[in-house]
């Protein structure tokens, strides 16, 4: 594969240590950056301006800057397209806030890590989804980082991770105050009695460039949801850059589903 | 700088690419990991075995194992406190799931990434802190993760920044309950009515090492505390593996210190 590395194209057939990032970089001891996951159609980035916005809000509330502008960022993201040949396929930004001696704080003046990989991958992504609803953990609704897509994705981790233990594909995650946020690694729609829902960003959501693209073609509503509400749903599905899902069963309660999902999932075609 | 990387001794003015980490390590893309800082003192590292107890309690949590036993682990962490000829200071040593390919939820056989680091340095660190509540962001008190040392360390780096950004060394966080939990980097004590008290880790602390030496030889209560009680209380102190330090002001309200402060500071010396 060859990927983006501050500043420069590298080939992981090159030189080892040029695949490699420093030992001190506070994105591998402190978990301190943020990310992107986008897909590529057609040899293009898709939704390249929502996820530069989006990474923009994370960095400020991380407290610092991007080493490049966003036209090199996209210039970047193009040369990583063009030298894997990625046709249809998936990018991943990772932007840290660089390598620095001990401490927690960080440097006043960060040379932050701009980290661009890609591969093709096949994104016919639509295929039902069984999930359970995690009991190991819950989504912190009191941290700006539930709102942020940070380095920091250990809950979702150890969610998936029990989704999987029983047999599922997707976790749901509650937050402290017991209502439903997202998915490990999507957002959450839900159709009630004829209406289009989603949880706000307030109960800890991380507001998804597709969430966002959904609400904008297809109308709906943010409003809190409870476990309760997914038993009165005539749909529900699940949304992410790559892909949107009919979620067919939660905790081994079958789930219809309908035109509103066919209609979203028009959306990632 | 001579560290350990995943087997083997490395230098940092070897070759660049020997002082490094796979860019698909875990531990970078999703901070899917766990550490420790040990203090060195007298070339020796203090509470290796309750470190070592509380690594293997977080990778429960993670669901991975260490490459190798803890006697190997330890055999490391001396040859780095040796080859870097450390009398005082520290090490840090972080253990990620190693490098993956996409997907959240892991392979089933990870390869982890075991990384020692350490250097020297002066730990006089008894000197007072003035700390403010953090208000930019709670701990998780709903997530295992609020009770292990894992690489997502964000809640705590932006909770230290607030307090620099208004003149204080140090913050205190609150859980989703609003009760006090611990600081960003140490756990916290107060002497309430005479009581030596700290909050219990179901608040969401992380159970430091010091900490459990601190209840272990001067007795003490685990008991929730809010912001309310440190001004009924007669001292504060922070305690971590590095320090213990009186904590004198909170929110500019000056805080007395006293004789359980200086008996705790002797466990350090």
């Amino acid at each position: 594969m060859i990927f983006y590395l501050s500043g420069r194209l590298v080939d992981t057939n090159g030189a080892p240590g040029d695949a490699a990032i420093d030992l001190t970089d506070r994105g591998l001891t402190l978990g301190d950056g943020v990310f992107e996951t986008m897909a590529v159609r057609g040899a293009q980035v898709t939704h390249l301006a929502a996820h530069l916005a989006r990474l923009h809000r994370g960095l400020d509330v991380l407290g610092f800057e991007a080493p490049v502008d966003d036209g090199e960022i996209g210039h970047a993201l193009e040369h990583v397209v063009q030298a894997n040949a990625i046709t249809e396929g998936v990018l991943r930004l990772t932007l840290t806030r660089g390598p620095a001696p001990r401490g927690l704080a960080g440097p006043e003046k960060p040379s932050p890590s701009l980290i661009i990989t890609g591969a093709t991958q096949d994104l016919d992504l639509g295929r039902p989804v069984a999930a359970i609803i995690a009991t190991c953990t819950r989504r912190n609704e009191h941290s700006p980082l539930s709102r942020i897509k940070s380095l920091n994705y250990l809950d979702n981790i150890l969610a998936v991770r029990e989704a999987r233990q029983q047999g599922a594909d997707e976790a749901l995650l509650l937050n402290g105050a017991g209502n439903l946020v997202s998915a490990s690694a999507a957002n959450l729609f839900a159709v009630i009695d004829g209406e289009l829902v989603t949880p706000p960003a307030s109960d800890g959501v991380l507001e998804g460039v597709m969430r966002a693209e959904v609400l904008r073609v297809l109308g709906g509503t943010e409003r809190t949801l409870t476990p309760g509400d997914l038993a009165r749903a005539s749909e529900v599905f699940l949304t992410n850059s790559l892909s949107i899902r009919p979620l067919t069963k939660v905790d081994g309660v079958e789930i219809g589903t309908g035109p509103i999902t066919e209609q979203a999932q028009k959306l990632v075609c």
